[in-house]
């Protein structure tokens, strides 16, 4: 699958009062990631609406200072939907904080749902396939 | 249950690039609601952790001028964990634009899981049966 | 009367460099919810303009972690114009932190004022009748 | 009196649904720009707190690209609190869009009021005057 | 030369993980002074597009409640484009923060470069005389 | 070189009174780009200082809805300091909207400048070879 990778660094605006990033800029930054995903396969980023966040786990925390890594992929396509897998890391590890899904639906100007023509890469690793099951268990 | 009501107008720097409320806009706002939910049952925020948005749905757009209405509600407890249920209308309308869940665990200065206490109420309503059921099969 | 609540959880983006919730925002929150006070009543965000905050005062900080309450109330109709009542308070505290008025005018799409047909309600209690009373004395 | 300026660009973060600038926007600005004034009369920015805003106005709308002029002044002073003037304009222009009172108190460490040792300038033109007799009947 | 100042209160939003002024955020205010410093001048601010930073050193640190002073003047005039110089204070000090240059070209509704009329005051004192060829030797 | 990429969707918060891609917002991503490839090369983002922006150029604009990619990497390596180079596109396009140049230095908990140990990379490609060129002759 064709990874789209975005960073971020954690400052002083995206804390809680816990003093550790903050689950609903996580969220905020986890569906632009995913959308920007979804721009990038379609290259029509005006017709793409988000429909659905699957699930977004929290595992971990991250901290000030701290750079989060976004990476995103298609995980399955259908018609007129699909749907992008996210995970997110910090800094140079491979640990997982948070992942989950989002649906979007492809949408010609009067919001009438059209064939997107994304075509979904064949898994490449463990990891991709088990990502495919998950998907196909969504709700 | 008891309601935590939340409103936000939507302005400028709340739009995507449609014109219309951004759907990362809308997931921040969401966990803030929820999150207020359980400050206000347990009165201690700084024991809040978020680990689960369980889904998120995005049914109608909204947009510039609109108010955006989030009530939230506790829907189940666990020993140290509960889960909140919330849903967004628009203005004075009871049509649902978005609604899901999130899991919340209760933890020590330490960051280990202990108990809430908050009392679960009897459902009053059908949709509060509703809610319950799907809070059942959440995953 | 009938009340307007919007609950906001203070974050490290809003603090002053005391480490408190910024009289700025606080300010820029009030306004907000005033507004959707407004809007409620007159289900015509589009024609409500704010023309004069009368006051709003500052007695006790808030802090990182704090749920602010923000409740509004009408307060006084002229013909076009309307006065929003609005006290703050934290966490689950009747103490109130900030309270002040602010007066909207009601305008058609020329900017010109129109009758807002709001209907003031009967006081219900003594604090209403000390709102009323101050509200008569505004400049 | 010694006047102190700041100046902003009216971006698309800052307007409301009309498409001119929020009101909100404008109180967080009014408030920083007053603080900032009382910042550069006493050097000490950590002892200043905001008490009330005695009232702002808003007479003329502001646009998506317009410079916000905030001139600010001390208008009154007393042992341990002083009031800030503050006017707020458009472009190259001298008409007034907002103007308004804020009272700051000078306080130790441990939030005691302790005298700021401002001294208040002579008025110097009818404008100050004018100025000096509103404060007078401040409420 | 005419100096345009915009002063700005470090806040928690501002910081970076090191709990200073963030130097992105110097590099956004810098741009929006040097933007109001043309606009001021040209009286078109439509009209201005930012087309090169020349360079922003960072000398020295700002912390939270600093005040930060941006001074602003014109420093070269071409035909259809000119150079801002700014430089960057806090408090009350002289002491240089930071400084640089920014080219903004005038141009007309379709975007093509026109005169901007901007006439270049005489320098003043050594200060401008230092800056006058500091700007001569920009790339 | 090792690439480190970022991209921002652009939205409504971002646009300046054009309704194109604010300049200030741009530099804000372009030293936060920087300092996450600086801060992945030496896995200590606390030890990393901004001290120059050496230019940053303005080429194309950008509008609402337009992915921004920011591809940085090491550029040349001192001591105790080393260059980012910097590219800004678009979408899916290699046309360049902004390219530059910024300079870190690697500190100790004290300030000190102390050696940060990142290794440059061999040039790869004719455009790496001109990027070290131009790093060779900044100011």
């Amino acid at each position: 699958m064709n990874t789209v990778k975005v960073s971020r660094l954690v400052k002083s605006e995206d804390l809680n009062h816990h003093g550790t990033l903050f689950a609903g800029r996580v969220a905020e930054w986890f569906v632009e990631a995913c959308f920007i995903c979804g721009a990038k396969h379609t290259e029509k980023p005006e017709n793409i609406v988000c429909i659905n966040i699957h699930g977004l786990t929290f595992t971990e925390p991250a901290n000030k200072g701290d750079i989060i890594n976004l990476e995103t992929k298609i995980a399955k396509v259908g018609r007129t939907s699909f749907v992008v897998y996210g995970k997110i890391t910090k800094n140079n590890s491979d640990k997982i904080l948070s992942d989950g899904f989002i649906t979007f639906v492809f949408v010609d100007e009067n919001g009438k749902a059209i064939p997107h023509n994304i075509k979904l890469a064949e898994p490449i690793d463990d990891e991709d396939i088990k990502i495919r099951t998950r998907t196909e268990n969504l709700r």
